[in-house]
């Protein structure tokens, strides 16, 4: 699988063979004019892209190099899991300006550590200068029946893996120029996609889901929208990183946890002890306008709309 | 196939809403976690990503807006062409500088029109701010059987598509800060993924093909190194737009034309009455280094090794 295409020679192509021999194992039949994804038969194939910009999404004295490589895969590769669907391969396209010509190879084995961990070969990819890092990742994964965002009915709960508010309150101490916590650094700078939990809550009758990027409040507001329900949040429920409000919780993005909905019944004790993290009910599904609504200690509460890149 | 999941508000999905009302009836599904693509039975899916940099690969000034969409487009697809597949979908990676944000309407118009052409409904994408315009395109095609890199064979014939020359004729004419030609300039800005020609050569019996996007000599650099062969090239058999010399059309990069071995026999006539471009035998696939020599009026002559974008 990983016999990679002979390159003719050219500064490119060195530093594509460069990034070829990083990634290793990870990567699999580089160098043609595409790469070739096996679909396995009865699944249907799910693509999603996802960029990330130095100076936009991160600032490089925040991360280091392969964290950028491993948090920007990750970033893409929720995406599958948010549709229940078994990554494939990974396409790689990265705008390297001329000081990170060097770091790039510790970018290269952060992307290839998030190919190894969720089994997503990387096939494909392109290299470009520019001003400015970036990396568009582009994750290809199948599934017999993907988990969309429309799929939400009325009596269904909602539950959430993981624990939120780390990458939140990382990127306040940040920008208050202080060193976050290191547990809420780790989950900015680490997050893992949740591959496994999506395709177990697919299979036990999760009827709709998001990956949490935007904040827990934004992304089930899109699942609302897309599904013409009303989701309610009880926000004493919600399970949080140590150190988090509820109020940071609802609005912490970047989480790469899973919201779902789906059967009051979910077996949250089993799902624990298979993935080591918690699956927690945090709400329900009810009718009436299509959106989000909350509730603290008895009372309604705000739900925040949404997150913005720092640098927008 | 149109129906495009609801989106919330904020001023992020404000820009995915345009743009998703933009490519119209080239998108489909917008808005889920994830694009579902289809993959007939039988068939391999193919992958391949390519990014256009504002001032890496462009000058703003050389293009329309929708000419840097639909070349972009245009460029990635033609990937898919030297497969020998089928486009299935597209995924649309743009990063946006403020000064962008209203001509971005008609940088998605050339991006639909080329998915409309080819058959490449949108399926999903990603919006970022950034300091400088990148649009990184992932196409997804299929193929019952790819044509690879691999395959060229001694003995083998070469064949070219269409004629050489006008894009690195443009190129020159911008460098000088000359108007190009207007044949070379339409042949710059508006490169044809040759789809359907990819698919005939495939099913006559082409062994191996790669599209021409470094130049004629760099991309038959690339077979030969792939399949382990030499290829001769004779110059002066070389398909030229007017105006092109041999050297010139060797050496032209962002050609989006197809070069394949395969049989002698090869009926170019019917080709060129199919798609209205002419096939034109220009060598032989030969044991050997691997690599790539030419002659020229009968003399041995150099073959330029690479093509460099110009902001390198």
């Amino acid at each position: 699988v990983n016999e990679h295409v002979r390159l003719a020679g050219g500064a490119e192509f060195d530093l594509i063979r460069r990034l070829a021999d990083r990634y290793g194992d990870a990567a699999a039949g580089l160098g043609d004019d595409a790469g070739v994804v096996p679909v396995p038969p009865g699944e249907q194939l799910v693509a999603s892209t996802d960029v990330a910009v130095e100076d936009v999404h991160f600032r490089s004295h925040w991360l280091a190099p392969a964290e950028i490589g491993y948090r920007a895969a990750m970033a893409a590769l929720s995406d599958l899991a948010a549709m229940g669907a078994a990554p494939r391969a990974m396409l790689v396209a990265l705008t390297l300006p001329e000081r990170w010509r060097t770091a790039v190879d510790e970018v290269a084995d952060g992307i290839a550590l998030a190919a190894r961990e969720t089994g997503a070969p990387i096939v494909g990819g392109d290299v470009t200068s520019g001003t400015a890092l970036a990396l568009a990742i582009t994750v290809l994964g199948s599934a017999v029946a993907p988990m969309r965002r429309t799929g939400a009915s009325v009596g269904d709960a909602v539950w959430v893996t993981g624990a939120l508010g780390g990458p939140g309150l990382a990127l306040a101490a940040y920008a208050e120029g202080r060193a976050p916590d290191l547990e809420h650094a780790r989950r900015f700078a680490a997050p893992r996609a949740r591959i496994g939990e999506g395709q177990w809550l697919a299979t036990h009758g999760a009827t709709a889901a998001v990956d949490i990027s935007d904040g827990l409040g934004a992304d089930l507001a899109h699942l609302a929208a897309a599904s013409g329900v009303r989701v309610t949040v009880d926000l004493d429920r919600l399970p949080l990183v140590a150190g988090a409000t509820p109020e940071q919780a609802v609005a912490s993005g970047e989480e790469y946890e899973l919201a779902v909905t789906g059967p009051a019944s979910l077996d949250a004790d089993a799902f624990a002890r298979e993935f080591g993290i918690p699956l927690t009910r945090i709400g329900t599904v009810e009718s009436g306008d299509a959106g989000v609504a909350g509730t603290r200690l008895g009372k309604p509460a705000p739900i925040p709309a949404g997150f913005g890149h720092f640098a927008r």
